[in-house]
């Protein structure tokens, strides 16, 4: 079964092809919008996802204070395009680096992260290249280990270094917690606060992160601000944390059906390079084939999908156009130079990834 | 532990970085082809590993063929750049193909794979288009389970199916045997060649491939070519297969440590985004670091690789600049615009990956 829309982008610009509905991604943006206004939050969403300045753009005209970036490169896009307020939610080091921030410190309002005194020792470079005062934020981890101190005494202890830094001022803190560990966090938090607090600090930007938490928005007493990421598009692994539904994701892969190589069997030519292999945190299947539900895309090659049709009562025809959610939409984004447009079923044009492949 | 050469790669381009050292690709290049050589097979590289016309042009001048590609998007690339014998090993399907498919025709000598009826009787719309035959071999699955006819019977009849289209000609048989299943390999070509003989047809095409398959290379009796991509730049799966050593792996990701973040972690500036979380056929950890062989690089964030270090006897220090021979270098080139060429310790320039995220 292929629907009029997937025949006509199969017709027009080949597949797999990434489409993006443009009514949901407005209504993705508006909704988590209002629900960080409802809270008080600010909006700093991530574009790691989308990797597109237009479509920040679309953020910030809807009310998000700015934009994370997790590295040099898309803030760099990002700044070139216009907007002012950036963080970068990211340890930079290394003199080519510390010369990229300080030139984009002309451009842009920079905030950057840090979690280890070597990063903030080589951070003034960077001020000094700008002749302005650079943000820095303390990254704290608060149960995922990932980035981030691991104690508030870490946490106050970089903060120190931070405002005893030449070109530095201390912005606050920069927190990730896990779904469940926002009362962690708290703690984590207060106890930094008032470490800081005790050296004569102040936290003017409390940020906590990502898509999932958007069920804790507002749970950090202190916070000032949210980063949502994969919110824009949403994903299976997004459905699956119980924060989006498959009406709101907004990205599929259009991928046409180019073999049924065995009575149970069929091949997409849609790949690792297209889905990549990402498992979204241990889902079944490489992607949900919307016309296939049951359709499990079980193994790839580089440019094949082979989907396991054992289960599925609905079996595809070879032509056949299906539309896949992928399981993680952000690094699937990031293979694209662009992404088709759509609104319902017409085709708008195509948006380029200006952002994509910036992995420094 | 951070080389001299790694120090000027960071200074002058950041990281992470794709970093090439043209020496062994010369020297995987020269080798792959004698042996091709040596047992009398043609060799047609799969240009999927580094997609840059450059590179296939180094093959070709070494000796090769032609080349191979899996996307019609790649052909263009090196079409565009002048190589003028190209297989697509692809079912290519649709409107949209076949007319791209026919201009291809006007500016290389084209041969495509085809494993099922509907592709078949798509094709002879791109014949059309150019005023060209088409050559087109039929796909055998001969034990992966992947793209390819099941039997010799199937494969006789697409062959009867394209040698009575309009505009195309009967190239032969495609093949990528397991690497244990050449004896069923040949059983099923010699059945396959039988049938297609006793209907008064030739193949004159009989390719096989990968570079696991180097070890058995002229294997198969009948065979004409021989159709290795990984070779070229090698990687952990390749060693793993026992067809290169270490020495052989001419790419390596050169990383940042951004944070140390526990005592037995560590943090990369690489992660999925760098080097994608294909496992590589299920090899322990996401890439070897060549300076520190006992670290597992355990778990990836999009643009973080995270470092379990508790079974490693040295540890990086945050700043350092380490080696990575990643699990499977095709999918890590297709995320880099460009790559570093090195020659030993020397720096030669970047190379574009001209034919990177050419999916379609």
């Amino acid at each position: 079964m292929t629907t009029p829309l997937a025949a006509r982008i199969a017709r027009e610009y080949g597949t797999p092809a990434a489409v993006i509905d443009m009514d949901r991604v407005e209504r993705n943006i508006a909704r988590v919008q209002a629900a960080c206004d409802k809270v008080g939050l600010a909006n700093r969403p991530h574009i790691k996802t989308h990797k597109s300045p237009m479509l920040a753009r679309l953020q910030i005209e809807a009310g998000a204070k700015g934009i994370t970036c997790q590295k040099l490169g898309e803030a760099e896009v990002m700044a070139g395009a216009g907007i002012d307020d950036i963080l970068i939610s990211y340890n930079l080091l290394g003199e080519e680096k510390m010369a990229r921030l300080g030139a984009l410190q002309l451009k842009a309002n920079m905030t950057v992260a840090a979690d280890n005194p070597v990063v903030i020792a080589g951070l003034p470079q960077a001020a000094a290249a700008s002749g302005r005062p650079l943000s820095v934020v303390v990254e704290c981890d608060t149960g995922r280990k990932r980035a981030g101190v691991e104690t508030p005494a870490e946490a106050v202890e970089l903060a120190r270094q931070i405002a005893a830094s030449k070109g530095l001022t201390f912005g606050g803190f920069m927190l990730y917690p896990t779904e469940s560990g926002w009362s962690d966090a708290q703690k984590f938090y207060d106890e930094a606060l008032a470490g800081v607090r005790a050296h004569g600090l102040t936290a003017s930007m409390v940020s906590t992160g990502g898509t999932p938490n958007l069920k804790n928005l507002g749970k950090l007493n202190g916070a000032t601000e949210h980063r949502p990421g994969t919110y824009i598009y949403n994903d299976r692994m997004q459905v699956a944390a119980g924060v989006a539904t498959w009406d709101d994701c907004a990205l599929n892969i259009y991928s046409t059906v180019v073999s049924r190589a065995g009575p149970d069997r069929g091949i997409l030519d849609a790949g690792s390079k297209t889905l990549t292999s990402d498992t979204g945190g241990g889902l079944e299947g490489h992607g949900l084939i919307l016309e296939h539900p049951e359709a499990r895309i079980a193994r790839f090659a580089e440019e094949h999908g082979f989907l396991d049709l054992t289960r599925s009562n609905t079996r595809p025809n070879i032509g056949d156009v299906v539309r896949i959610v992928p399981n993680h939409v952000c690094v699937v984004v990031n293979m694209m130079d662009e992404v088709v447009m759509v609104r319902g079923e017409e085709i708008v044009g195509t948006l380029p990834i200006s952002a994509r492949g910036k992995l420094r």
